[in-house]
């Protein structure tokens, strides 16, 4: 279990993560490029809310992505300035080859961890085979300062990561693989895996649904879709967690939560991106996903009108 | 429904594939990386025995190769000396610029189709969604070249393509979408897909032991697994499917593929070809898959002898 005392307030100087990370949602051009300024803009408001940046994951539509776009993605970030200490890339791929390379690109960076998906086309495949994925990958980028959180999400991959590979994984590279995003959804399992008994090894919940749960049972935070909209809330209740106004806060997320998971998330929070920096070209999608019909864009809108959501400071190069 | 009696024995000048294809299976080098001369090797040997090569399937790993890796080989084949008119070169991807890469290039090649997988990491995707990853391929490789094989095989992809969806691309696009390999496994959805009334479309099973049905009812022949190890004799069912001979014909090869079937598949074929190439190299996988264990090995190789099975010519450089 990991020791929260020490973790609050000394995310800085940590070398895994804490906190609250938003899987940045990825900006496309007309041409449906991906477009690296207002990514870079939107991750400097994220970053300027506490928030780190999960970029490449699943709202990121990462996969959507080719290992070139997401190399070159991350190079600008950094280059634009954003401290890669607060980022945390998902590097996972279908391709062994393709892993290794952004994994050792992100490492290179700087950045403090890397988010790393199963390899996802093949399912029912064995533990051995996926250990050996991974040790793979932890052998050939062949860095000390590489640090994996694995990626639970089997309703996507097909590919769930048992308890019994994790233990392995965990045990053969204590300082390598070092944390997990659960986002299948069952609190038993994230309990589960907070009861692993490996040290120092960080939980993060897919949802902020679940993050005062996961902050009481011992976990390190969130990597949530609508941190890319809600950061300073989320990352309250990440800081605020043993106080008395936790529950409430708490009972606050959940109602802004069920809005997006009522339409197709990755859009909706695009459309509430595009709506607050009154820029529709955020509404882009890469192929398969689509962005919202005009009755989910009205039903969103008006279901964060009545919450009276806001989102200061966006689109204002980070201020706010 | 397709018209057989002009598919016949007219394979070559036809601008659509009938037949058997193999998905090759992809070599390794130890440090894992693709040989392509071996594969090179193996290609000429199928080619040797009237099978058409669909690279870059299921059975390939192609998944687990990176775009550079999978351009790299199919670059070298042609080079090599391999016909691209008996090619048909799995090209799906879950990025949508990576499959239109990979497809240019095809075309370019001259390829005479592309097997396409749907865009395969997120799940419950819409039908307008799917049709606008095809469409959008359609259009940016922009060739009056290009035939597309739809590539259905729900059980690893997570994404079925409904009727629906593929009316609407052969209405749209007839002649770009030509065709489609069923790998559902499902004779009633393959008999659907055969009923479907599009003009000249060419219908796949994914599976030689659905080739008698499949010939009957006016599909196109099959693109199957253990085409890597048995050309010869699928192709004589497809040959012969109209005469008496062909009911004993498909007994024979159910024998074969049931052997394949009650292990691994992909490390299965791959140890079949390094038994009767004698070379112990054609074991490996990528992973997250996993040579034969011990048992699994025994017991293909005395289920294989006491069928008699030989592959004469193999590793002789396609002679034989």
């Amino acid at each position: 279990m990991s020791n929260n005392a020490e973790l609050h307030g000394a995310e800085a100087a940590d070398t895994r993560f804490s906190g609250v990370l938003a899987p940045v949602v990825t900006p496309f051009n007309a041409d449906l490029t991906p477009d690296p300024v207002r990514l870079l803009d939107h991750c400097r408001w994220l970053a300027s809310r506490q928030a780190g940046l999960a970029v490449f994951g699943t709202n990121s539509e990462a996969n959507s992505l080719s290992l070139n776009e997401r190399s070159m993605l991350l190079e600008s970030l950094v280059v634009g300035g954003i401290d890669p200490v607060v980022m945390m890339p998902g590097t996972g791929s279908c391709a062994l080859t393709d892993c290794v390379t952004l994994t050792t690109q992100a490492v290179k960076l700087g950045c403090k961890g890397v988010l790393v998906l199963p390899p996802f086309y093949y399912k029912g495949v064995s533990d051995d085979g996926l250990y050996r994925y991974y040790a793979e990958i932890i052998a050939r980028v062949g860095s000390s300062d590489l640090r994996i959180y694995l990626y639970h999400i089997p309703q996507l991959t097909g590919v769930p990561l048992p308890l019994s590979l994790i233990d392995r994984l965990v045990k053969d590279y204590p300082e390598s693989v070092v944390g997990i995003k659960d986002s299948g959804g069952d609190w038993s399992h994230t309990n589960a895996l907070l009861q692993g008994g490996w040290k120092n090894f960080r939980v993060f919940c897919g949802s902020e649904s679940f993050l005062l749960r996961n902050m009481q049972a011992g976990g390190a935070g969130c990597i949530s879709a609508t941190a890319n909209v809600n950061p300073a809330a989320i990352h309250r209740l990440f800081r605020d967690w043993s106080q008395e106004s936790a529950k409430e806060l708490q009972e606050k997320l959940n109602l802004l939560r069920e809005i997006y998971q009522s339409v197709p998330m990755i859009a909706a929070l695009k459309a509430t991106l595009a709506q607050f920096q009154d820029d529709p070209d955020w509404q882009r999608l890469r192929p398969p996903l689509m962005p919202l019909n005009q009755s989910e864009a009205a039903k969103l809108k008006q279901a964060l009108a009545a919450l009276n959501f806001e989102m200061p400071g966006v689109g204002g190069g980070g201020g706010g």
